[in-house]
C-alpha cells in the first residue's frame, strides 16, 4: 500500500487543430494512478507552447477554468507525478519546457536514469545550472547538447539514447513534431493508438487510449523511436535489439491498472495468474478469499478460482480518502488505517481468512489489517502475497526504499508471520515471476539485486537533494 | 448511479473535555457517502458553541487548519449533506445553530418531513422567518416553541414529536445536553456506541462507530429519545410503538456502507440475498457475473454464490474522479462513462455476462455499461438489478424523482431491455423485498406508492425554492 | 485610526432588465471604507433572488467569476461590513434575504438599533429563533410580522418604524419593489440619485453615486421612506419632523469619503473647517503642519490655511498594507506602526511639527507616529486632533467602544500629552462642533453623552454574543 | 499611471539564527511598490534552502502559514517583481535557485541587461537550456561559468561583470555569503544598513531599511561589490568608477517612494523641486493646485510653493482598487478611472485649476482625469507634468515602451493639450532634470534617446518570448 510509481506520460498528436488539452486531460485521468502528487500540460498552438503544471491532483489542477484557458492545438503533451511532498517541489512539476534557439521543446519522462549522478556532474563541470532535482532535467540539457549539431530533434533524441542508461519512457514535443520512445531495456510501458485518420495519442497505459476512445495500435517496442509530424509516423529502430527487454515486473503486480495490457499481457490475467500461483504454492484450508482493495482483489479472486475456496467481500475501502485526508493529529488515537478500510463481519465473522495483497514494505499496515479483521471475529488469517519479498532498491522509476526500511531484509518470514500476528504468511515464489507474463524478460531487480544496467548503490537515490545540503 | 441520500449525522458526548472535534471528523469521513455536498461540526466548550460549515467534502471543508481551530469539549455534532450545488446553498449547511434566551441549541437532522409544508404555513403566518429552505429549520422552529413552555430540552424535543410528521432521525446539541431520536416509523437509521467509560457516540451507520473505535451498542428504537448528560443516558420512549416500523428498504439495497448493520442485519448480507433472489427468479445460462462497482458487487456476488456461475472483475472504477470531475465541455465528445468506469477486457471478452446494478433511473448510464462491455467484446449482456422498478417519488429524504423521470413509469421491461441494449433484464420482484431482511416492517413506497404517512403529492418537492418565485 | 463605521448599504431599481450586479459592485467599491469585513449583492430577476455574500473585501468577494453568475435583474441590492473577524461570522453577512409566504424580503442596514435587545427578547418569547447576532435580523423579524396584515410592503416597513428605535438607514428589496428608508433621527445618511430614466440608485454616501455615473437627487429626509416601483417612486413622510435631525457628527470627521456630501454639507469642506478651529483654538508657532493619512489631511490643509504655516506631505501610508497584512509574529519586534506609516525626513527634520489626525483612542498609535517623526529629526511635535475626545461608547452603528478602553476618560489632556510623547495637543473644542457643518442638529454623544434615545448602558454592547455563553 | 519599475530586492545577513524571513517579508512590504505581479523569498538555514514564491502580493503570497513555515537562518534574500500578468509567468518568480556541484546560489536582480540577446545566444550554443525568459536566468548562468574556476564566489561575481552590460542591482546568497553588487553605471539604487551588531541588510531604497528599523548606512557605489560573511563585510571596488553614474532619472520622478534618499537625495525634495521648476517655466494664473494622487502629490505642493497659488485635495484615490479589481465587462459602461479615482467638488468647482502629474504616456487616462474634475464643475484646467515627454523605450528595467505606443512620438504638444481636453500643458524642460538631483550623472534616455550602452533597438523587449515562437 505504499510503494509509488513515480510518473505517467500522454501525449496527442493531430494532424488537425482541435480540442488537445481535453483529451490529454482525459488521459491523466485514467493515469492518475500512476503518480498523484502533481500534473501537467503543455499545448502546442502552431508553434507557440501554452502550459500548466501544478501539485495536486488532475481534477484539482485542472478544475475552474484552467482547461479551457487553453488554446486549440495540433499537439499536447501531459504528466502525471508522484514525488515528496511541500509546496517547493512545484518546480519539479513536469512536462519541463525548455526554451532554445535551436527550438522549443517539452518533455515528460517517466522512469529513473542509472547514471543521472555521473551525467549532472559533467554537464555543471561545463557551466550547467539545474533548477530541479530531477533527471528529466539532466535529459533534457543531453538532448539540448545533442540538437546542436543533428539535423534533426528526433536525431537528437537518438544520439542522447546512447548516453542515458536506465529508465526512460519519453514523449518530446518539438514545435512541429511528437516523439515517443522508450529506453532500450523497455523497464516502463509504452503505447500508442489512433482517435481517428491524423489523431494519434501516446500513453504509459492501455487504459489511457480506451478513455479517450482511441483504438489501441502496439506498444512501443523496447529502443523503438516513434516521430508524428504532418509527414505521417516514421519508426525509428536503430535503438531496438540491442539489449534484452526488461519490464518491470512489478508494473503487472501492482502499478498499473488492471484494465490495461503491457506487452500484449493482460495486467488482470497476470494477477489472477499470481493468484493461481499461490494457491499451489501455499494452500491453506480455509472458509474464504479476501482481497485488500483495490489490488490486492485480482490475485484474491484467482485464489478462489484456483483453491476452490469462496470469494468474499472482507474489506471496504472509503472511496473519500483521497489526498485531502488530514490527520488531526496525534492527541487522538484513532487508528488511520480504520478510517482508510472497515471489515465487513458478515463475511469474515467466524471464518478462517485467506487474505491476499500484493506487498509487504514494513509491515506496520498488514498488521494493522489482520487486527481490523480479528477485531471482525476472524479465527485464523491466513496471509497471501502475489509478489515476492522486496530485498533491494528500485533505480528506474519507483519509490521502492532502500534495505533498512524493507522489513523482509531484517526479518524471517516466521518472523514476520508473527510480526503482522497471522496465522501463516506466504509469497509468491520468486521463480514463478514469469509464469504471471509467460516470458523471462522482466526486471527483477527488487526481489533479487539484478539489476540490468550499472546502478550506484553507494549513493543514496535522494541524491541530488542531498548534494545541495552538503555543499556550502 | 444517480440516487442519493439526503444526510448523515453524527454527535459524541463525553463526560471530560476531549478533542470531540478529531472524533466527529472521523465519524463524518466513514458517513460520507450519505452526502457529499457539504458538512459541518459544531462544537460544544462549557456551553459555547464554535462552528465550521461549508460546501464540499468533510476532507475539503475541514482541510488546512480549520480542524485544529476547534477548541476542545464535551460535546460536538456534524453533518454531512447531499443537495442542490451552488453557492448560494451554504446556507443550509448543517447543523443548524439556533440562538435563544432560553438556551442555545444546534440541530443535525437525516430525512425529510412529510408535513413540511403545512407546519412551515402556520408558523409563517404567526410572523416566522426562514432563512433556509430545509426542513430542518422548521424542526428547529418547533423545538423552539415547544421549549418556551416545556420544562426542558427532551421534553421540548418528545412534545415537537407529537407535530412533527415524516423522516427524522436528530441530534440535537443543548449546552448541556445530546440529544438523539429517531422517528416512531424509524424511516431513517441511528445507532449509537461507547468508545471509553462517558463517551459515547451517536451516528446515522454502524460503520461510523468503528471508525472511531466505538463499541456498537444498539440502534435506536423507532420513536425512542435518548438523553446524554452529565447524569448518565436517558431513555425515553413514550413515542416507540405508536407506529409500525417503516424503515426504508433502499437503505439496504444502495445508501448504507456494506460494512454497516441496520436494526440487526448486515447490509452486505442484504445485498447478497438480492443477487441470490436474482438468481433464482431470473435464472440465465451465462459464463460469468460481474457487478457495477461499488454498490453493485455484493449483489453480483450473490448472485455468482446461488447460479453457481462464476464472479468476475468486469468492470474498474476510476477512484480519482469525485467532485472534482470537470467536463472540459461539448465538443470533445468523450464518454462521460468511459472516464469512470472501464471494462477488463481479459474478463469479459468472447463471454456471456450477467451485469448487475442496483437500481436503474433514467437508463442512460445503464445503456453505456452495457456498450462499455460489448465494446469490450461481451458476447451476451443479462442485465439483472438488486431492486424492484422505481415507480414514485420519495418525501422521506432521498432524491428519488418524480414520475416524469423515472424510465420503469413510462416504459415496460422489455422496452427498456431494447434501450439499454441488454439481451435480458430483470429486476428484484417487489414481492421478495421482505427476503432482504427477514421482516415485513420497511418503507418501499418509491416502489409501490404505499406511502406510510399522509404526503402531498400535488406539492412538488422543491416546494420551497419555487414558492419563493411564485410570490412576488 | 481604529474606529470603525460598521456598514454601507446600496441598491439599484431600474425599469428595465440590466446588469444590476455589475452596479452594486461598482457602488460597493466606493462604499468599502464603510466596511472591510464582509460583503453581499443580492440580484432580483422578476422575483427569483440571486445572492452571493462573503468575508472579505468586494475585489476579494466577486472576483473570479462571482459577479458574471449573477443573472441580469431589475433590482438589486448590497452591503458592506465591518464587524468582527472570524469565519463563524460568515452568517452575520448582509444583506439578509427571509423567505416567507407574504413574500421573499431583502434587507440591508446601517446602524445600530437601541432597543435591540429589548424587541428580540419579546420576539424569542414568541418562540422566534435567531440565527445570528446582529440587529438587522430583529428588524427583519419586525417588518415580517407587521407585513402579515399590512397591505403592502412599504406599509410594513412604515408601520415596523414605530417599534424600532434607534439608528437605521435601510434598503429593503421585496419581489416587485425597492424601498430605502431612513431614521427620524436621520443617524446614519442615506442619498439617491439617478443613471437614467427609469434607473435609479440608493447608496449612504453620494461618492458612491458618481463610482456609477449617477445624478445626486437628493438625501433622503430623517424618517422618510422611498418607495421605487414598476408605478415610479413614492416619498411617504408620515415619520418625517417627528424627531429632531441628530446626524452623526463623526461621520464628516472621519468615516465619510471626503467627496461625499451628507445633507448638503461637503465632508472634505468640514474637515478643512475643523482645521481652521483647530488653529484659532490651538495655535502654535511652528515650521510644517502635516496630516495623518489619510482621514488627517483634510483638516491639517485648514490648519495650515488658516495658520499661514505651509503644508507639508510628512507621513507616507503603505497602501499595500490592506486586510492581508499578516503581523508574522512576536518574536521578530518590528514596529507595526512603522510598516504601516513611514516619515518623509526631508519635510520634518529639524522642524517644528503640527501633526493633525482625527481622534486619539487609546494613545498607542499616536505615540509610534510621534515617535517616527522624532526619530526622523522632527524639532517639536504639535499634535491636534480634528475631534473632541470620546468619553462615551457608540450605540448608533460605530464600534466606540465602552469607557475603560478611551484615554480619555482615563488621563487628564497633558497626562495624555506626555503618554503620547508630544510638545503640545489640542482637541476641537466640543461647543464648536456645530461650526462644522453650520448647524446644531447632529449627534455627538460619543464626545457628550447627551443619547438622543434611551440606551440600556448597563448592557454590554455585544449583548447577544454574551448571552449565548451565558444561558446553559 | 501605467509605468512600472520591474524589480525590487531585499537581503538579510545576520551572524546568529534568527528569523530571517520575517525581516524580508516586511522589506519587501516596503518595496511593494516597485513591482506588485510576483514576490518570492529564500531563506538559507546553515547552507539549506527553504524558498516560497508565487503570483500576488506580498500579503497574498505569505499569508496564511506560509511566513510561519521557514525555519529560523542567519540569512535570506528576498525580491518583488512586475511583470506580465498570467499563471504561467510562475516559472519567472525570484529569487533564482541554482542547484550546482560547486555550491547553491540564490539570486535576486533588479534591472535589465542590454547584452542580454548576445550573452544568452552564446551559451544556448553550448547547449545551455533557459526555463524562464528573464535575464536574471542568462546571469545565473554567467557567474555559475565564472564559478567554475573562480576561487570564490564573490571572485565570480566580480568576473562576471566584465561580461554582463546594462542595468543590474543583484543580492546574491551563497551557503556561506550574502554579496550585493550594482552595475558599474548605477543605473538601479542599492544600499544597506544595519540593524545591530552582525545583522545587516541590504534593499532597493532606503525605506525599506526603515521598514525593519534599520540604521541606513550609505548607497553602495557604481560597480561596487560589498560581501557579508562571518569574516565581516569586505567592499570591493574594481570596477567603480570604470563608468560615469547613470541613475535613473525616473526613480526620482515616479518609481521610488518619496520617504526615500537614493545617492544622498531625497526622493520627495526632488519631486517638490519638480514642481517648482513647472511653476518657473510654465507659470499659469490659476485657484488651486491639486496632484494626481499619489505620485503626483509631492510635485502639485512644490509647485504651490513657488507660485503662491494654494495647495488643495482635489482628487481622491480609491484605496481599495488593487490588483483585485476585476472589470465586470463591457456592456456596462462605467468609466473605469471613476471607480479609481474621483474629485472633490468642494475643492474644484468654480475653480481654475492646476493639476501635476508625472507623466503621460498614452494620454487615455489624462483625458479621462480632466473630464472627471469638468464634470466636478472645474472651469479650467492647467496640466503639468512633472517629467519630459517620453519618446523613446527604456532597457534598464523598465517597461517604458516603444515609441509607436508614447503619445509624445505622435502628437504636439497642442495636439495633445487639445487631446485630453486640457486648457494648458507643460512638460518639465529635459535640461532642467539634472535640477533635480543637483547632478548631471543621470540617464534620461526614456526622454533623449542617449542609452549609457550600446542597445539592440532593432530587437523587440520581449526577444526571448517572440524568439521562441519563430523558433519551428
Amino acid at each position: 500500500m505504499s510503494i509509488h510509481e513515480e510518473c505517467g506520460v500522454f501525449g496527442v498528436f493531430s494532424s488537425a487543430q482541435t480540442n488537445v488539452s481535453d483529451l490529454v486531460y482525459y488521459g491523466l485521468y485514467a493515469l492518475q494512478h500512476r503518480g498523484q502528487e502533481a500534473c501537467g500540460i503543455v499545448v502546442n498552438d502552431d508553434g507557440l507552447f501554452y502550459s500548466h503544471k501544478d501539485i495536486g491532483l488532475v481534477g484539482e489542477v485542472f478544475g475552474g477554468s484552467k482547461l479551457r484557458d487553453f488554446p486549440k492545438g495540433n499537439m499536447a503533451v501531459g504528466h502525471v507525478r508522484y514525488g515528496t511532498t511541500g509546496g517547493s517541489s512545484r518546480k519539479n512539476c513536469q512536462p519541463i519546457e525548455v526554451n532554445h534557439q535551436k527550438g522549443k521543446m517539452a518533455i515528460a519522462h517517466n522512469g529513473n536514469l542509472s547514471n543521472a549522478y555521473e551525467l549532472r556532474n559533467k554537464l555543471e563541470l561545463t557551466g550547467a545550472i539545474f533548477h530541479t532535482t530531477s533527471d528529466t532535467e539532466t535529459i533534457a540539457y543531453i538532448i539540448t547538447k545533442e540538437r546542436l549539431n543533428a539535423p534533426s530533434i528526433e536525431e537528437a533524441v537518438s544520439r542522447s539514447m546512447n548516453i542515458l542508461c536506465g529508465a526512460y519512457s519519453l514523449v518530446v514535443m518539438s514545435p512541429a513534431k511528437m516523439i515517443a520512445c522508450r529506453d532500450p531495456y523497455g523497464f516502463r510501458p509504452l503505447c500508442y493508438g489512433k482517435i481517428s485518420d491524423g489523431t494519434y495519442v501516446i500513453a504509459s497505459e492501455s487504459c489511457a487510449l480506451s478513455a479517450v476512445g482511441a483504438e489501441f495500435i502496439r506498444d512501443l517496442l523496447p529502443g523503438e523511436i516513434l516521430v508524428f509530424s504532418k509527414s505521417g509516423i516514421e519508426s525509428r529502430k536503430e535503438h531496438c535489439s540491442t539489449k534484452t527487454k526488461k519490464t518491470c515486473i512489478f508494473e503487472y503486480i501492482y502499478f498499473a491498472r488492471p484494465d490495461s495490457k503491457i506487452d500484449g499481457v493482460s495486467v488482470h490475467k497476470a494477477r489472477k495468474k499470481a493468484g493461481h500461483i499461490l494457491a499451489e504454492c501455499h494452500p491453506v484450508d480455509a472458509d474464504v478469499v479476501i482481497g485488500v482493495p483495490d489490488s490486492g482483489l485480482d490475485a484474491a479472486l484467482g485464489f478462489s478460482e484456483k483453491s476452490g475456496i469462496p470469494y468474499g467481500i472482507g474489506l471496504i475501502k472509503n472511496k473519500y480518502i483521497g489526498r485531502t485526508f488530514i490527520s488531526p493529529g496525534q492527541e487522538t488515537r484513532v487508528d488511520q488505517v480504520k478510517i482508510k478500510l472497515s471489515a465487513v463481519e458478515e463475511t469474515v465473522s467466524g471464518k478462517r481468512v485467506v487474505l491476499v495483497d500484493d506487498s509487504i514494505v514494513r509491515g506496520t499496515t498488514s498488521g494493522r489489517i489482520v487486527k481490523l479483521l480479528r477485531d471482525a471475529g476472524a479465527k485464523e488469517i491466513h496471509m497471501r502475497i502475489s509478489a515476492p519479498p522486496f530485498l533491494h532498491p528500485c533505480y528506474y522509476g519507483t519509490d521502492i526504499d532502500s534495505e533498512e526500511h524493507l522489513i523482509a531484509c531484517k526479518y524471517t518470514i516466521p518472523e514476520i508471520t508473527e510480526m503482522i500476528g497471522a496465522d501463516s504468511l506466504g509469497y509468491l515464489p520468486k521463480e514463478k515471476l514469469g509464469d504471471l507474463i509467460e516470458s523471462t524478460d522482466y526486471c527483477s531487480a527488487c526481489f533479487d539485486g539484478e539489476y540490468p544496467t550499472p546502478v550506484m548503490t553507494n549513493i543514496p537515490k535522494n541524491k541530488f537533494e542531498q548534494k545541495i545540503s552538503e555543499a556550502k
